[in-house]
């Protein structure tokens, strides 16, 4: 394997976590102007927007790198297939896009860069990032293990976009994307305050997701 | 078969039936408190939320339980297979899951936990659980005994979806949701008096959809 | 081929067409009650109940009948594979259903069954039904004659979810259920006098469509 | 191959680009009758109805003509299969498409043909145009080159739909439909001044997609 080949997984997901990121604060930056009179039509929209363009995300790269774009589903991945050794590119990766693609988002919309200021860490809300990250461990990888991975497109689409509105935090489930939102002080932002719980709640909540896993699925049916 | 084998199924019964009570009760308050002016994009919202969550988990469970999550599933499931023995302790999983969901969902919101005050027993809402969850059995049925179940998660999901609009109740039809729904008070709330009678529509209602079924579908096909 | 081999077909057709006109015009009546002020956003709830409930039926139904619900799509079927015996009892099926459905609607929602007052023959809503009929009959056809029909319940459904908003007319493309329409004095409803004009419209707009199909598909592929 | 066979992927370009624009502006006009008071609103309703009539209508034509609709994409065709001969009989195919398609729109609706008003063309809206294209072309030609074209119809829709929010543009990524969008004084038009900028940023980014392709998928899976 040349160097390219080492480097192609890296790209895919760098450019999936900076388009991720994109879609998911662009999208919110859109709502949030248009629809300034309700905070549910925001973020049906952007729920909307996110479900569909996620779900192309990893349609398009999951034969690539396996479309993470997401540092505790790398981990757990590893914890599941011993693949160790890719988890700090891949999360370097995911957090460097995430960050570039919070700056596109703000570019596309002629938004300044800023520090978000809004406030998210609550107990209620980290309590939904532990419940949104556990749902999404869950999915991914009971489907790796009764081999239906190729409907994750799907299935974690159709995931988020209901886990925007069924947790209280809008579920961001994604240490990478909790880093990326932090560069934009629009509807989709979280506070850098708020950032360190966020993430430290997703890794209990994916710890959590992929113990349920392991035990409802024993046997790796690929 | 060892004890974890039979536990298993059980578990995922509980696990589904928790997640779905969340999902719905969840995006309800979510939908409640965003968009306080318009109860038809409340639903919008709410039924979205459903249909994708649904979705996900029947197909996630499928496998390994069948995915019911709803008493009056496993009871037609039973008529027609003969699986007696399972209903008792499935729709004990699917009540105490439905109930742990109401209550998981009050406390992502911060959310007291309440009997709801929500009256919904009036003769047309009777009338639209018996359709509801006459059509949900249609759904199911008709797809299993064609060889289809493996398109339930997005058939039962879509179904949902609709039906959250085109019956006067938004289509509880799942005796399991309505005991949960009475720890909210909230949107999607049921007040317990109103419960005994949703109950026993959705018996009707799963009785004329196992008849429409048998008729639709003489021969089964698996 | 005994008796019940025959009324099988024609009860799938009752009921399809049946539940149809419940979830449409049901959906109707539950948005204008839930959103009164936006008559944009009845229509998307109306459009994302019948995109989902339309889907489902025909996924339902299609082994069983051809899941047509549509007198336009049961004259074309005939004209391209000689089925005309079936014509008369297909069409009178499926407008007693659309019929017996909007009187179930009405009662779901505790509505008076009353003629729809709705005018909708404008020349802007004629030319709308023929385009709408024009591209259903596209859409079923197109997918038949190229091996693919058992892509239409997504397929036509998501075309009517989209044709609900890119007609003026709101698409009715369907003479059966123009007719169920005319009894509901609501959102969804058609004033009798506006009846005739769309199922003329519909006619021409099916020939249309069928005339482009052949042309596009010469060869049949099944 | 005698003449027909030559006509016939024509008029599938044509027809498609024709209901595409259709779809486009039709339903553009609906949602700023509807819900004159959310522009938010407005965009959901048109991206609701978009993503789904461009799905059926890729799905519908591709076996016919690969269902292109969109210069951008013939000539990134042409790049990667040597398909240069048929790029201008396409491309003026979908041009004029687009313009019959904007003026059939306007007639369902009872608009008047006139130029449009709508200013678009700041230096946010000219980054979306090409980082919307950029997408669309990835989205497209990763499927075609890893065996999985198959799947165009629901990605791209999604993509679309997504793309309709996350860039401040509203994504028109295609030249052909940014001139039919210059026939029409509504929601969904672009003033003729606007448009050359909007075209040369669309073939930026579909140059720049085309780039990361060939780098993401080096060998041609078909």
């Amino acid at each position: 394997m040349d160097r390219t080949e080492t480097l192609r997984p890296l790209t895919a997901e760098f450019l999936g976590s900076l388009l991720l990121a994109a879609v998911v604060i662009g999208s919110g930056i859109m709502a949030q102007r248009l629809s300034p009179d309700d905070v549910g039509l925001q973020l049906l929209e952007n729920a909307f927007a996110t479900a569909l363009g996620l779900g192309v995300l990893i349609l398009l790269l999951q034969p690539i790198s396996g479309a993470h774009f997401n540092p505790v589903v790398t981990l757990a991945d590893a914890f599941l297939t011993r693949a160790w050794r890719r988890v700090a590119p891949f999360a370097a990766a995911q957090i460097v896009g995430c960050i570039a693609g919070a700056i596109l988002a703000n570019a596309m919309f002629a938004a300044p860069i800023a520090w978000s200021t809004t406030e998210r860490a609550t107990p209620a809300h980290l309590l939904s990032e532990i419940i949104a990250t556990a749902g999404l461990v869950l999915v991914i990888f009971v489907l790796a293990r009764t081999g239906r991975g190729a409907l994750a497109p799907v299935a974690v689409g159709a995931y988020i976009g209901a886990a925007y509105f069924f947790t209280a935090s809008t579920s961001f489930a994604n240490p990478a994307i909790t880093i990326g939102r932090m560069f934009s002080d629009t509807f989709a932002g979280i506070a850098p305050a708020s950032a360190p719980g966020f993430v430290i709640a997703q890794l209990i909540g994916g710890a959590l997701g992929l113990a349920i896993t392991v035990w409802l699925t024993p046997k790796h049916a690929d």
